[in-house]
Order: structure tokens, then C-alpha cells, then sequence
């Protein structure tokens, strides 16, 4: 990891909301279904230049959040891409206004499955449509139209994060200059189809979760904290998990005394995670969430050639060695459809034994390319500002 | 798959019990505690030669169970591993001997956590004692004694059956002249002690579980469905997984209407599995069984050239190159130690896209390996039986 150098960092950060889509004005969703009012949770760093032409748009994977850089009043840690987003960083605040945003159907102040149903008063449950990538693109394209920018200078996100990248490209290629799709897919194949059904199979299989309609009683702890335990596996890559734990026990005491206890550190160490995650996400969001990325299609019935076809935004596609849950030859089919369509691409697969939570670790690498991918794309060094004052 | 020829198989099979380890001669645990009287179930086809050299022992992983080959009264299917054993075939029955057993803390006949607890006359539950896979071969080798075996030709296994063959090896040396240890490890790595582990939190998080007392209950059926879909998940590859499913839909009507249901036909296949699973299978013994494998560690404080110091068997060691829960370089690790010893091992690393199923699918490819060894390793072609009138 890249530490912040001598401090300097964007300091106090503070969320927003912007509410819209109003009845009888609701989102009308890619399933068919409406839905209003939708509030969206969202962030910015940075300051938008005279010209609106440096507007970064950060979308983020499965657990993130709108806070992804700065700290919030009582945090013990920044936002979740604070290594990646500041003054003089990889996406750097000096030059860029920088926009985060939480998705359609999560849990931190966007509007979800966990939030208020205007018709009954109480938690939507699984009242709450099924979302879809797009859909959470078309919440994203009105905040930024409220934030007064036609076209952004890039859309840049991980995972689930570059799916909505993808989708920015092909659905809205007049207002994406450039693109960075990490570690990401076209689509889901099967073996991700999977992780994810387990996951949703573990919380809907946990008695607290009642048919969704938990809120105000017991909470489907287990079954969220399994789903995540096997989230980690995915996101860490067997080479990395050896050299964090290798056999070790948790204590000096060896084997745990209590049977089927945690003997292992790496036993430990997903239990805390699940618990931990508990505290902080809902589990229907998880639901609804990974049902979007299983359901995100971007070829469709089209053939490879045809998927960014009519596209002018430049890419930088990248991908990481021991990423096995999204696996470089997956970044490589977003390369070769690039190529089919005549779209400027460049890829790069990155050395890292992290596997998919690489694009979180490896930002020293990262900001190396996106800072001269940027500087390519925006034209220019400086971007001017209204304001010189310094920060 | 290669089907028996000519409809040529072992027809109807019959599983046996013996029973031994009475109280005060209870078998001594690795644990420290002790444990009786055990009962095992095991299955013996073909028939022990005069000089009765011509022995195998056949050792079953996680799931597995004494019923090896054949068919049972109302069979819908053979023996696990039909393929590989019977007239003609890799184990063959015309010339060998062959002897399977269900494993200590298992649930199909041989004593284990729902088998009734003689001081209280309740099932075991979780005051089952903590087992190992060296506690498992001690069982194996009161059955093969009991059979009038003082040498095993071979002992054959994959996956916890590879962990059992190699404690064979290094436990008993003077007892196997040859070893085949298929899709195995020395011991397990993080990731795999990880889903193990996975798996436990799933079971022990379902209401039903009970701190493990369900017998004669409602069973911890989600939880142990979740466990038996992450299994799954690594027991294939991402390719096969691609080659079986695709990104089809579960019926013509496309998505499944009920929210969260089984769109995909990958999410249809890991829900039948998994409630399928729980019909035949015990939870607790999933505990105790995937602990014993997470403990096993052939090699301990020992180093590597030091594990076969002393073993005059010969091994063959099989991988297979898309088997990523039990990697290659983990039985290339077994080899490195064979030659470290000074011991004949030959290695063979089988092309296949089925990742870990692999042992149990390949059959044409390992029964050309294991027919050639075995032949090399018996020294004659023909074994005789004591009659040898035609089966």
C-alpha cells in the first residue's frame, strides 16, 4: 500500500444526498418497474474546473460506499480508496473533481431494499424491485447532470465498480471521455454465478432472515457473516493467504479448547470479517446487489465486435496475475472487443499476489498508469480551477 | 467416464461390519482420548490369493463411504468409484483384492458422531472426541489385520483418501508395498483450511444445529446444503463449470419469477446438490471429518526430506492440471519429499478441465497409470485366487 505522503490527505470528508425521481416521476427500471423517490448518497473531492471537463466519476464494487476518500468525524480508518483519491494521489484532487457515489439498492444512504417504502412507511424488504447495473448507472447519470457536467473525464471503478464502468461506456458514450474498467467482466461466468447463489443461499437460509423482513428484530447474522467469509476466500488468491497466515495457530495455547473453535489464524480471521461486516451492511442489499452483477450482461446477444461499437471514449483496462474470482482473461475479452470496435484501449495486467483484492493494494502500481493514462486522455497538465487559492 | 465393457461389473455388493475396541480395550485417539467399541462398515471385492499378497485398500475422501462398487438392492446407481473397480477394470477384481471402508467419524455405518454413545444410549453428537486422519488408518488397519492382510499390495485414494494413503505410508511402512495417492497434499493450505471452514460456520449457524444436538430434530439442512455448494464450487473448475452451464437460464420463461430464486441454471444445479446432500449425509460428521483433514500434516516439524526417511513403498502420485483446490505443486511437493527419501514415486500430471472431480471422472487416463504400476509393482501378471473357477 501507498501511504499518504507527509499527511497531506483531503482531511474532513462529508456525505450528501440528493433526492429525485418524485411520483409520478419514478425511475423507470431496467425490469420494467418504477421506482421514487430515489435518494443518492454521494461524495466529491476536488473542485470542478470552469470548463466542467474534469469530472472523475469513482463507482464502487459489491461493499463499498460513497465515502471513498477522506475521514469521516470519528473514523478510525479513511474512505475506502483514500490511498487513491487526494492531493497529488493517482486520482489527483489538485486537478480533478472527483464524485463517489453509493449504488442503487445498497445500504449507506442510498436508496435500498433496507430503506423506507413511501406506500406502507415501513422497510421496502423484498418489496424493493430487483436492480440492475444499469439501473444503478442511470441513478449515477442524475447525480452527475445535477452536479452541471455533460461529460466526464473518466469513470474508473473495481469489480463491481468496473462493471458500472462498461456500462457507462456502451450506455452513455457521449458523456464518458475515457473509461477504467480493474479487474472486472463482461460478464459473470458461472463459477462467479456460484460464489455469489452461495452467499445468497447462506443469509436466505438463516431463520432471522424471514422472508426478508427482518428490520427491527434479529438480524440474519450467520448467514450474512458465512456469505462474506466466502467472499474473502475469493477476493484473497492461495499464495496470498500462505503468506498471511501459513498454518499458524490463532494462540499459544494451540488447538483451540473448544471444539470446532478457530485453531487456525485464517479461521480467526474470516470470522472476524464476517462479523465485523455484519455491523455494517445489510443483508438484502447483499442480496439484491450480487443478483445485479449475476444478472450484468454487457454482450448480451451481440456479437464480441459489436459491444462498443459507436464508443469514442478511450480505455485503460486492468487486471491483476493472481486474480482467480476475475480472472485476467477476462480483462483481456474487454481488450479484443475494444479492438473489434476500433476503440482506443490499453491493457495492462499488473504482477500481484494479492488476486482480486489487489485493486485496493496495489495503488502504487495503479497510480503510476492512471496518472499518465489521465494525462494522455485530459490533454493537459493543469486543469485550471476557479479558485488558485491553495488548499 | 468409461463404462464397464459388456455390461462386466461386480453386480450385487454387500456392505459387512466388524466391530472390535471393546471397553477396557478401547482404541487410543491421537488426541489423547480414547474411544470404543468402534464398529467399521467396509465392503471387500474379488479374493484374497493364497499367499494373500494381493490386497488393496481402497480410502474414500470427505463425502465417500464403504459402498465402493457394485450395486446395492434398489441401486439407482453403483459405488462411487464403480469405474475404477471390477473385472477388467483400473482395480481389477480378477486379480486383486479390493477393500473399502467407511472412515471413523463417518456416518455411513462406521462409528462417528450420531452413532449411539454407550454411556448415555444417545447419539454422540459433539462428545465425539476430536479425530484424525491417523486415527482413521488405525481403524483401517484393525480391519485389514482382521482380514488376515499383513501387507497391502496398494493403498489408493484422492483427495482426504490421498491424506490417508500417505499415513499409511509414513505410519505403517512395514504394512504397503505400494502407494497411489491422487489430488492430495501434505497438509492443507490456508485456502483450503478456509472453505473447510466456511463450511463449519455454515452449519454451526443454522438454528437447527442445536450446539450439535438435532438428532431425532429438525436437521441443520440449510446450513449444511450451504456447505455442500461451496464444496462443490471447488471441486470443479471455472472451465467445466463454463462447459456444463454457460450463462443459460433455468427454464424457457428466463428469469425465475420468485426473487432470489434459481435463475441460473449453475444456482438450480448447487441447490440440488445441496439439498441432496443432506439426505445422505450427517452434519456433525462433516465437522469432525473436514477438521481431521484440516489438521493433517504429514510433514509437522519435520523437514521435507525427513517425512519418507525409512518407507521402502513404491508410490505413484497423480494431479490433474485444472484441479485448483488441490493444486498440482501440492503433489509435486509429495514427490520432492519421495525423491528427498530416497524412495521409487513416479508422478503423472493428467490434462483435464473437471479441477478437482477430476480423480473421480478421468477414469480412462488413471486406469491406464494405475494398471501399469500395479503390475510393475505386483511383479507378475496373473495373481492367483484360491479358485480359480470363472466368476
Amino acid at each position: 500500500m501507498m501511504m499518504a505522503e507527509n499527511g497531506k490527505g483531503l482531511g474532513i470528508t462529508e456525505t450528501q444526498y440528493l433526492t429525485f425521481a418524485q411520483p409520478p416521476e419514478e425511475l423507470r427500471l431496467e425490469s420494467g418497474g418504477k421506482l421514487g423517490p430515489i435518494t443518492v448518497a454521494y461524495e466529491t473531492y476536488g473542485r470542478l474546473n470552469v470548463d466542467r471537463s474534469n469530472a472523475i466519476l469513482v463507482v464502487h464494487a459489491l461493499s463499498g460506499d460513497a465515502h471513498a476518500a477522506g475521514w469521516h468525524e470519528g473514523d478510525k480508518s479513511p474512505g475506502w480508496w483514500d490511498d487513491m483519491i487526494g492531493p497529488g494521489k493517482g486520482l489527483d484532487t489538485d486537478k480533478y473533481f472527483v464524485i463517489s457515489s453509493n449504488v442503487l439498492g445498497g445500504c449507506k444512504g442510498t436508496t435500498g431494499p433496507s430503506s423506507l417504502n413511501p406506500l406502507t412507511g415501513k422497510p421496502y424488504a423484498l418489496d424493493f424491485p430487483i436492480i440492475t447495473v444499469g439501473d444503478m448507472v442511470s441513478v449515477q447519470r442524475r447525480l452527475v447532470e445535477h452536479l452541471g457536467i455533460e461529460k466526464l473525464l473518466t469513470v474508473i471503478g473495481g469489480s463491481m465498480g468496473g462493471m458500472q464502468v462498461l456500462e457507462w461506456v456502451v450506455s452513455h458514450p457521449g458523456m464518458v471521455r475515457s473509461a477504467i474498467p480493474i479487474a472486472t467482466a463482461l460478464k459473470h461466468a458461472p463459477q462467479q454465478i456460484a460464489f455469489n447463489e452461495v452467499g445468497r443461499q447462506s443469509i436466505m437460509g438463516d431463520a432471522n432472515w424471514n422472508g426478508g423482513n427482518y428490520y427491527g428484530g434479529p438480524l440474519p447474522a450467520k448467514g450474512l457473516a458465512v456469505a462474506r467469509m466466502v467472499g474473502h476466500i475469493t477476493y484473497m488468491s492461495d499464495i496470498s493467504m500462505a503468506e498471511k497466515f501459513g498454518r499458524r495457530f490463532r494462540s499459544e495455547r494451540g488447538h483451540d479448547p473448544e471444539k470446532f473453535g478457530s485453531d487456525f489464524e485464517v479461521e480467526g480471521y474470516l470470522r472476524y470479517r464476517g462479523d465485523n461486516f455484519v455491523k455494517r451492511f445489510d443483508a438484502n442489499s447483499y442480496l439484491y446487489i450480487t443478483k445485479a452483477m449475476d444478472y450484468f450482461d454487457i454482450l448480451g446477444d451481440k456479437e464480441l465486435r459489436e459491444v462498443f461499437r459507436g464508443v469514442s471514449a478511450k480505455l485503460l483496462v486492468i487486471a491483476f496475475k493472481s486474480d482467480w474470482l476475475y480472472p485476467a482473461y477476462q480483462s483481456e475479452e474487454i481488450i479484443k472487443a475494444c479492438k473489434l470496435a476500433g476503440v482506443e484501449a490499453t491493457y495492462a495486467e499488473i504482477f500481484s499476489t494479492y488476486g482480486h483484492d489487489a485493486f485496493l493494494l496495489e495503488v502504487e502500481e495503479e497510480t503510476h498508469m492512471i496518472k499518465y493514462f489521465l494525462k494522455k486522455v485530459s490533454g493537459h497538465l493543469e486543469v485550471k480551477t476557479p479558485n488558485e487559492a491553495p488548499r
